[in-house]
């Protein structure tokens, strides 16, 4: 799984402040931290701070980057914040989060994605505005796929975001993403799925519990990457149990071992 | 789903002295905890007694129907014990557990299923012993179908079950079983699936995960039955939340509810 750091994020109020007064150690250790429980991006937002956006987003990414080796994933539908996202960037190579296929959107990222041959996370809606039904992501997603190709994106460098809805808001939701994740997996085996988890449980109570469930049929949908929280350690426990359970981690070896560091919680 | 209760079976140390005491209370203590945690049939198992079995099995039925009006799974691949079973039972349409495509078993089993009109359950296996791939295992669930249909049974009296093998002996076997469950019950909307669910953890750690996992991706493939432990909160939680996920429980209603009641174990 790729796994996203979600954290560092500036709609989370745990986390603003830190951004704000430019605490510097704060945002390392929430970074550090991530990376050693298993993230393979760190997510960078700071779109909360509209005019600083730019600013922030380059300081967020210089002061990680002095300790954390990981790659970003640069977090905002904002052409100008991105590009200062990208020149401060020396963490190898990032993920822009996001495109759509919005036409000004896509046409202001589009340029960026291909001039820093970077990944991109591409979300299923477009000028029509948010999908009802997984008919309309999965022909989105193929749009976006097939414009990202003919510009020379290659495959495995597209993250389908499925644009998930929460189940409480609609019964059928769950479906819809399970459905859109299946299609688009399966038609394009080489395009990675990377989905904003817990949507699926916003509104919901007990929602740890919601976020491990979806995540679990996901996987088995051919979800194989999530912009998660790692540092909730019963989320990555149902993760390293499907990936045993998946075949993807073979032999249980990486369940076992997590098993043995006391790193499942059971 | 159905839920079959997995808990008054004789292979179950705990329970066994109950059986060999003839321990009413004991026994229907546990029968009534299982129903009321949700379980749509109790199982009943008395195969470790051997010249017993018919005469305990009896004994089972009759000291729990007097307490719990759960319909019982006769576990047994003994047509004599089954057939004790069957004639102690007041409870409503049981559930034989099981027949299999072995032709001895299968022409023993077959005439109490036709005879009490009764569901039952199909262990994808046959003469040639336990099957290795999906393939084998949908043949052999097929055949199955297609003689118990052909001999009267209704397609919605049939539960398969896919035969789980442990995850720790052999990493593809959740692929396996999930295949199975996905084509068949595809192929057959009618037919139900009722898994032996803790069998995917059997020698993995921390055992009680692994199950959950593989409840929820089970579900999605269209498991709609399962013989478990509904006492094991935390399970039962993960099919809550997998029911609400999934649409089958519409607007979340049951799932808000359990988490009211405080039955959610998060």
């Amino acid at each position: 799984m790729i796994i996203i750091g979600e954290k560092i994020n500036s709609t989370l109020k745990a986390i603003r402040p830190a951004m704000e007064s430019r605490d510097s150690a704060a945002i390392v250790d929430l970074a550090k931290r991530q990376y050693e429980a298993g993230a393979s991006y760190i997510d960078v937002n700071a779109g909360m701070f509209y005019d600083e956006e730019s600013e922030i987003l380059q300081w967020l990414i210089e002061t990680i980057q002095q300790s954390v080796k990981a790659p970003f994933a640069i977090d905002s539908p904002n052409a100008k914040a991105i590009l200062a996202g990208l020149k401060a960037n020396k963490n190898g190579k990032p993920i822009i989060n996001s495109i759509t296929g919005e036409k000004e959107r896509f046409d202001s990222v589009l340029p960026l994605v291909t001039e820093y041959k970077t990944g991109v996370i591409a979300l299923c809606m477009d000028d029509r505005g948010m999908p009802e039904t997984a008919e309309e992501r999965i022909e989105i997603a193929k749009t976006l796929i097939k414009r990202l190709a003919g510009e020379g994106v290659a495959l495995s460098d597209i993250y389908i975001d499925p644009m998930v809805r929460p189940i409480g808001t609609g019964s059928h939701y769950g479906i819809v993403a399970l459905d859109t994740i299946r299609t688009v997996k399966s038609e394009y085996p080489d395009v990675h799925i990377a989905c904003g988890l817990s949507n699926i449980s916003f509104g919901t109570p007990a929602r740890r519990v919601m976020n491990q469930t979806f995540l679990v049929a996901a996987m088995y949908a051919g979800m194989d990457g999530a912009i998660l929280d790692p540092l909730d350690k019963r989320l990555m426990t149902s993760l390293y149990a499907a990936e045993a359970l998946l075949g993807i981690d073979e032999y249980c070896i990486n369940y076992v071992t997590k098993f043995r560091e006391g790193e499942l919680e059971v």
